[in-house]
């Protein structure tokens, strides 16, 4: 009963069978393949507009390449504080642009707030040589403590960021997630909004290893200087039939909408079992897959006791994080734990 | 008929068959999981020593990630001009050294001159605070020629960048290609030799994308510094237990080794084969599965009529790759070629 | 009547003098020459103690450098929100390290408080290789708040730096200014409080243009490294004498001490001046030469009308910054307006 | 008689005296005064058109500077492989960059040569992302041989480089001793030649340590930029008068001609007194301030013997500078030490 992350789970196996298809024959190498060429238009079909992919192997290297041609080196990128390229990326974007800063801002739920990014925006003196000044916002959604920004509350955080001349990121590792639960479009969730470069994962839903960097609009006029970054640091694998080949199996036939429902459905479901616990309290939206809960010491000891894992958060919450593979039986071991705790109380 | 690279081929089924195989049940993430340590083990064996090992998508990212743990960014990479660090790389060990330079060396074959390694060493001045001391040696086996380094070779040109301070790597992107062609074992070619850290490549002998970073001896002290790094640069996927789960295929039962044996062999009899174009002449040693020939413009001409791909060299030279997976109808399809030509001439 | 900064104020009439003298017959380059030599010995004086000692043009150079042998670009430096490398340097630390990451902390006055040093501390996971670990302290005194750091909290920080394994800095761009209001030597204020490295500034006090770095203890192990640097960076200049002449005639005689105490006297009589403005108020103590008041719209409209020039800072106060060079009849000036404000009243 | 380097020599006192008259007032920071103005209209009345100018305290931040504004980190630059750039600033170009790396050429008397260059630039494929493109070619004029490119070799290199979409930078760290013995104007070795950006040296001819950054035409476009570049990396000195007197000095009054004048004398009076030595050969021409001879080793020693220092060079001839202060005694002492060796000969 591991809910530790998504990342620990399998990848779904219709994945493993589109590899094995795409084993036959030879072909071209460095993303020149056919497969590659059709997750291309797959993806400007989920986003119903043109763009331009290039695929990874990890969220890391999307979000640090997708922001290499939207930030330069001598630029700072405003995110949250407890953003994933904060916290969790060992300082990746400043690699990969040659120097950029991260200028953190708080926010209810990990959602940059309003008036955090209109103070910051407000400080910005892009004339200033003395000071980094802000040329990029990093959005995150879901955000790390598992809420889903609406495709309002992306526009008004992009709007504000595009007049003051930054490029707008959103990094989606969970944007099924996100998406699933809200009545927008992609579309809607990003360059209608104001995005202009999107790392759209995969792995935590279901795939072995692979994230698209979509560029939209204007950006896709550094496609070319993304795919020199991504050579040079590593990330043009020989074989990329192989990466293509999960994206494409991901997208067909809404696989990974299917697959984020699922996840989802499990945590609110979750959810609802550790409220049961006397003493406990979900401390954030249950928009996608993620449940923070802060629980009594006891249920917690006991949760544990009984094989359920999870991560205790920075602020002292318990996460607990579903995936498309998580099963009842794992919710029911946690009422279980719970009515234990009834029984013995 | 391609003969461009060994990157076009397809994975061996057996690794497509270990990602199966590994996609069950949760497993932990980053390369804490059992398929990685089983790897580590493995390797370890391979080389009948103590390692430390990391897994990583791309030639390029296992040539520039281990030479950053033996190379500062101050300091200079001596490698041949020929070198895939030095031509195909785009910079990237510049990127992830933080600075370093390449000084490049000629020498037949594409393997370094003793020469040239001497005259480079001569003028290495490391406390010259003006110029770029070098800092490490690498090598590469194969050679970007098709040659292989026999374990003298190697000893002794590392012993000499020993001797003066340097660190040594080997670029084994084709390093089964090489093994299998000479009769030392892989201890004998690296570590027994003077090498410090060693690119194990699988990629273009069957993997999917998959190279392993082996740390021998002091070295490997530097083994968390590497992981920070790859970290950093996007190089440690969450779900790593699919790199791991195609290393374990590889190596197992001696796969690697009949994979290569096999792509030599094909390589041998297209060399043969091309010998027998008049005017044709093989211009390096074909001790892997590489040939490199000097081809009458009309033979070149009437082999791509034919359908059969190849590159064209710098020098002008024809470059032919073999596979595990190139069959014996290629080699073929050359003949008939030649045969055809012989009987209009 | 300019008090925007010591940085506008002129060069001491004894440092061009230096100059003049120093400039005779041929010496050494890059800092081989007999002055410089001079120099390291009489800032070893001055410490009490054995120092490797660099002198650069800037004190962003000087900063940047400095923490670029104390913090590896893989880790972050834990330094005041308002630090000036963190504010006011575009990111050098982070281009000189080849990566580091700042870690902000509060504290009233500019100075690092306990608590939040302590929580940065706890939080540290240097073992955690997806989140980047603090390598070192960076400290300012005077603060940025003209406040100045006594020696026992210079060393209640660094032994909580120390013991978590962190290096630690001092930016001692007004060094003399903090000095000549405290009761300790700059021993007691650096090496001995636990500080491996200082920024010892010169340009604010009296010098053209020259910056020491003096490392300390084990941190001189580090001085070649940071000579090649420093080479690299361009702040290896070829004529050297001229950064050395001005740091002598600076130290000599106890110059930088009388320039600093008749700075550090004018900022306390400005600071006596500005509360006599009606609902004035001084926002931070005045160790040195540098006054922050909060005036009253009214007041500040009325000096700026009478020549009076002056920062607003990021909190809305107005900051006076004396120099060597500030005259009676500028404190003067102030007292006018204030009692022709009187006058009106 | 040191001919060790133009580097070891005093600057020229109308230098100092320029410091002096610098030295009144309270002047703007950060290069925004008075001086630091008139410099850069002097500086467009050298060149004759309009011009964006920086100062710096080196050579290696000049060079450094003006190429991170014409060459991208994803890039290389093309240089003679005895250029200043390639061997002796330590990979300063990698490191402004952010990464490019180095082409090196060959060409007698360190001129590129245009075979090398015309076979360099058919090998650049800017699209073929696994390469790394030249985006700018670096001439040296004195090269690092003495010899001066006239108007003509700068524009036919320049040309080419352009017509390939390569940016010019021109090293003039020796620029006035290239321009006082040929026929052409400061504008006709530069931007009519093709150059986009120059290092103008001073501090070898006769200043403390100042050279400009001299960005022409469309180059001027990133002049914010590299403000901003010149910040980050220490190269923005808050008390920037004192760079521009020194520069303003160096140009008024056409000093920095005669000066040039003096020592390219002086060079052709040794490189006279040198072709005496029996057996001994000039090796480069003598167009500006430095002599390489081959010298027989009993007259080498000779010299050392009598106080006469000098460099061995890479292909072993000794390498003589002379500067604005050489004097015709430091001459009438090598005399001497072939008259002496005739006599005892």
């Amino acid at each position: 009963m591991s809910f530790m992350s998504d990342t620990t789970a399998p990848a779904h196996p219709a994945l493993i069978e589109a590899l094995a298809r795409a084993n036959h024959g030879a072909a071209a190498s460095y993303g020149a393949d056919a497969i590659s060429e059709r997750v291309a238009r797959a993806i400007a079909e989920v986003f119903e507009t043109d763009v331009s992919v290039w695929l990874v192997g990890s969220g890391t290297a999307a979000n640090a390449l997708a922001l290499s041609v939207l930030c330069s080196g001598l630029g700072a990128v405003a995110a949250h504080e407890e953003a994933h390229i904060a916290r969790d990326e060992r300082g990746a974007v400043t690699f990969f642009t040659g120097g950029a800063q991260l200028a953190l801002l708080g926010g209810a739920h990990a959602k940059i707030g309003l008036d955090a990014l209109d103070a910051a925006l407000a400080a910005n003196q892009p004339d200033f040589v003395h000071e980094t000044p802000l040329e990029a916002l990093s959005l995150t959604n879901l955000t790390e403590c598992g809420a889903a920004y609406a495709a309002g509350e992306i526009a008004e955080r992009a709007a504000r960021a595009k007049a003051a001349g930054l490029a707008v990121h959103l990094d989606g590792a969970r944007f099924a997630n996100a998406l699933v639960g809200l009545s927008s479009t992609p579309a809607e969730l990003t360059w209608k909004a104001g995005v202009d470069a999107v790392s759209l994962g995969a792995t935590k839903n279901g795939a072995l290893g692979c994230e698209a960097i979509v560029l939209f609009g204007e950006a896709r006029a550094r496609f070319e200087e993304l795919q020199a970054r991504a050579k040079r640091a590593g990330h043009m694998p020989a074989k990329a039939r192989f990466l293509a080949a999960q994206m494409e199996a991901y997208l067909a036939d809404g696989l990974w909408l299917e697959l984020a429902r699922t996840a989802n459905a499990k945590a609110r479901a979750l959810a609802e079992t550790l409220t049961g616990f006397p003493g406990a309290a979900i401390v954030h939206p249950v928009d996608g897959n993620e449940v923070f809960a802060r629980l009594p010491e006891a249920a917690a000891a006991a949760l544990r006791a009984a094989g359920v894992s999870f991560y205790t958060w920075l602020d002292g919450a318990s996460r607990f994080v579903c995936s498309w593979r998580t099963g009842d039986e794992e919710i029911a071991s946690v009422a279980a734990v719970r009515a234990a705790g009834h029984a013995s109380g």
